[in-house]
């Protein structure tokens, strides 16, 4: 099952994304789980599966989509977890290379993605996103995954001349962050570690690879992320880019106001956004 | 003033700090301002000013101290922010090195510092806490301290062997970061950048610098942090801790259960926490 965030008439809502368009399920479980994070904190996804065969309401294109969760209480990244993106940046440390974003750097599928003014390295970075369901700590790899609600795409716009090697402010440009199109639930997905993963620029292909070469699999990262911190339904972990960033090649290839990025997951689907500069900031005084 | 944030009978509270106790605002005012964010998010510490002359009706030892801000949208922490810890870490790159904490990682004055059973070279970092009144983005920084509401300790309680050159998984574990005991309000600091900072571990004085000797300013760093991310009240900017840490000395020297560590700075008080180790975690099925 496919579940989407987005408006629809300016109402925050979400739904089943079937083959005919979305079930919208605001109008319908929204009184009890006001968005998809409360759903999974309810752990009601059951609820969500009983209205899958009902006849979809809403055409893809009636609504805006949001970043599937657009409130996480925590978005880890991993960064260099990809052995050929490893050799790109000469990263020597073994272990699990992790970063914030705050949720306002987020935005959804089709939305703008927004290069932030004070860079001239704005990269594209495609990646499989994980949305944690069940709640724990000290968590096995073993029983990793049952702790997964769903999987999507990830597109981590990336301020290399900002990122340093602590990555924060190269990674928090407000509407850098593509999170969509929506999520498939763990169920539909048999192993997460062999998806083929693609990302387009304009569309010519820029990264490609399989979760498959992960240098941590989603369950180790599970496993040492909730070991220093608690993982709580609706937290997002992003899991890495392949190599191929527009960084690395000759010459660099950076993403400029017009361009067209995309990310593709196998059994998930395309996220597309159009890339546009950041407007200069609201006025401090309507903003305070 | 000073503004503290306290659990009393079981209560979230809030309130002044006068020399014979504790004003409660939570009494006069929790209905319309629910917690110190949101006293400052509505721009209201005049309204409390009014209360400062009133009789304290709390002593400080019947109050459990919550971290000052214990929600914040964003603490954003920086590393590598004085000469002397620059040195000792070999840090070449000139860029304010910054680093995100998770809301969950605090816990308040007197409280238990938890020591995560993960590390054991959990070592101490006393900062000057910098908490955010008025909301902005590209903020220049001769307006910088307009921005801020005020001034409170950090004890940046670090897992030195998780830290790594992006800091995450060392400075996320829960109950790692204390702050406290309370604010002042920037009326009452007349200079950021002059104040005496003291740490001590049972007693004996192991950083003591002045905030004289930060090598980005409270200012420069509001007007580098707002370039990339909007600050709203509320959110906390921990500033970088001195040299002396226990991670360089020889032998090193890090904290343990039953140790005692406090973090002292002028015009605002002394943080003070006992260490303990961290319990093993709730059980998933209890915690799901």
């Amino acid at each position: 099952m496919k579940l989407a965030a987005y408006l629809v008439n300016g109402r925050r809502s979400y739904g089943i994304v079937s083959e005919n368009g979305i079930i919208d399920l605001g109008a319908r479980l929204g009184q009890r789980y006001g968005d998809l994070k409360a759903l999974l904190a309810a752990n009601a996804v059951a609820e969500a599966v009983e209205y899958q065969h009902q006849p979809a309401e809403l055409a893809l294109n009636e609504v805006d989509f949001l970043p599937v969760i657009d409130n996480p209480g925590k978005i880890i990244c991993v960064g260099m977890n990809y052995a050929d993106k490893r050799l790109e940046f000469n990263e020597q440390n073994p272990a699990p290379t992790l970063f914030v974003r705050f949720a306002d750097s987020q935005t959804g599928h089709r939305q703008a993605v927004l290069k932030p003014r004070y860079s001239t390295e704005f990269d594209y970075e495609g990646e499989l996103a994980v949305i944690i369901g069940r709640a724990g700590e000290n968590i096995a790899r073993e029983q990793a995954l049952e702790h997964v609600a769903g999987y999507s795409c990830y597109m981590d716009g990336s301020a290399r001349d900002w990122q340093h090697s602590w990555y924060t402010a190269g990674k928090n440009g407000r509407c850098t962050g593509a999170f969509g199109p929506w999520m498939t639930t763990s169920d539909a997905i048999a192993d997460p570690q062999n998806l083929t993963l693609i990302t387009r620029l304009n569309g010519q292909q820029v990264q490609q690879d399989s979760t498959s070469n992960m240098i941590y699999s989603v369950a180790a990262l599970i496993e040492y992320i909730s070991t220093f911190t608690r993982l709580s339904a609706g937290d997002v972990i992003i899991t890495g880019s392949p190599g191929g960033v527009g960084k690395k090649r000759t010459p660099p290839l950076f993403m400029h106001a017009g361009d067209r990025i995309e990310v593709d997951i196998e059994h998930i689907g395309c996220l597309a956004n159009q890339v546009a500069d950041a407007p200069l900031s609201v006025p401090e005084t309507a903003a305070a």
